[in-house]
């Protein structure tokens, strides 16, 4: 019988492709970060060309209540944000657009409109693209490319273990509206690896546990988050779930050894004074995460949403 | 009354998005060559680097008489031409699939596989992307960077009236296969940039006609092509008609000053005994294509496949 990719699964799926093609020489970081590091001539100056691709799709990303501006906006800040999880500089950006024929043409103004407005606000040119009809659905596809210096790009595979777990603003409920006017951490991802204390970093699109899930198990450590210290977002309603593992957040996630971090976040209230920055817990060693409540018993967090303990909020 | 993408076509959304999108500084080639060119630090050897996107989908590019590995062939082949036209090295690529959940493994496996083995031919390798699961058409989007040097690099806008036009191979009649496992001209143009006398390249997408016209429209030229020279696949049958205007070809088409002429076509034949390349006529002031017949009569040639004189071949 044959196997189907519904079968497969999405990891499964990936897991596949990053065995079975061939990885170059010249590839610093290939398929699985949050974009692919490669080397660019000598010499550049030993700097690292990012590249990265995105798309958004009508039905799955953004729906009837969206403007096309937001729709234009949220394609560009997407990828943006994984240029935020690397501490990257992006660019240039190419745009793929399907649409339909009976589009107005000032719906597709706005569309390019809220994208190079995403794009201009952390310096970034659309270059180039495609427009391809299409009677299907109506999606756009990003295209992204950027630089970063070695010593300032941020992998999920940089934790250790005893460090101190961070993440900015406030998470959850990204649906009600954020999801498509979210602003891109790029400006707090550059401060934060110029700091040089910055370990392991991601941005949070699926969701805090998973997310964490993935810091985990390429850095091959686990990590306690206090129940308490979440900080849940007014849209989530008081839903722990919901600020766990919504996902679509688009904050920073990252990793700062203990003794750094009082420093780290003295400095962040004054650099970024309206941008919470929660520390959520700490590393250690072994595998998965685990929830710490206020009398101090620890649970496992299921990474995909699933509580051991409570009934899933919906 | 709302205008609809219908009304304004394809050119017009292009030209509008021209407009409409800001053109940032450390952009050499924007919107409207075969590939953008970006200035990458100063450092860099004055290496330029170019970003590519192009997308296959399914019942526009391929249908169910494809197999997998030449659509994945195919995706990868398309942005690698355009490389071409410019005369660049490509050397990364990202793709982006849309699959149904239904799909055997097998296939996807298949499409990878196509993928790779033409970026593998050309040094190029895959270093990320995406999935994403659709209910609608089955859709490979490939990103492609690469460098070019700036003295190397070829523009549509580079003709001079007076050069003999160059075209690679035999065109028409693609759609009956060779659409599925062209070699794009990567090795080609790469030994004709260093001749050092070639003007104008494009690769044919869109067909002679057309793409002859976006030569003579960029450089503010005019063309005329002898109707014997027109080099006429055994797939379009007899049809001048088809070889003008089929599109697909995927070869070179170029021009080189008159005088450089004799000599270069004499080092291609050393260097690429297998790959006929015709003298298709010469470039000259004015606008427009014209067809010169053996009785020295001239028509004008319609980039859009109309032709004034004569009934149109299907």
């Amino acid at each position: 019988m044959k196997t189907t990719l519904r079968q497969l699964g999405e990891r499964g799926l990936i897991a596949l492709l990053k065995r079975q093609l061939p990885r170059g020489r010249d590839v610093r970081i290939g398929i699985g970060d949050d974009c692919a590091a490669v080397q660019i001539g000598r010499g550049a100056g030993d700097r690292l060309l990012l590249l990265k691709t995105d798309a958004v799709v009508e039905g799955v990303h953004f729906d009837q209540r969206a403007t096309p501006f937001q729709i234009g906006w949220k394609a560009m800040a997407r990828p943006l944000s994984d240029f935020a999880a690397m501490a990257g500089r992006p660019r240039w950006a190419l745009v793929t657009a399907t649409l339909r024929e009976e589009m107005p043409v000032r719906f597709v103004r706005e569309v390019y409109r809220g994208l190079a407005a995403a794009a201009g606000k952390f310096g970034v040119t659309i270059v180039g693209g495609e427009t391809v009809r299409t009677p299907d659905r109506f999606w756009l596809s990003v295209a992204l490319a950027g630089e970063v210096e070695p010593q300032a790009m941020k992998l999920r595979s940089a934790a250790r273990p005893n460090d101190a777990i961070y993440v900015t603003g406030a998470l959850g409920g990204s649906i009600a509206g954020k999801h498509l006017k979210f602003t891109p951490r790029i400006a707090e991802a550059q401060w934060l690896a110029k700091q040089g204390c910055v370990g392991a970093m991601i941005d949070i699109s699926d969701g805090l546990a998973r997310d964490l899930g993935h810091i985990c198990r390429e850095s091959g450590i686990s990590a306690v988050v206090w129940k308490s210290a979440v900080p849940i977002a007014l849209a989530a309603g008081r839903s722990l779930q919901r600020a766990l593992h919504d996902g679509e957040d688009f904050e920073l996630l990252f990793t700062v050894p203990s003794e750094r971090s009082k420093k780290l976040e003295r400095a962040w209230r004054k650099k970024f004074p309206r941008l919470r920055l929660s520390l959520l817990g700490f590393t250690t060693c072994g595998e998965g995460i685990r929830l710490l409540d206020h009398r101090g018993r620890m649970r496992p967090l299921d990474e995909d949403g699933y509580d051991h303990f409570q009934p899933r909020h919906a």
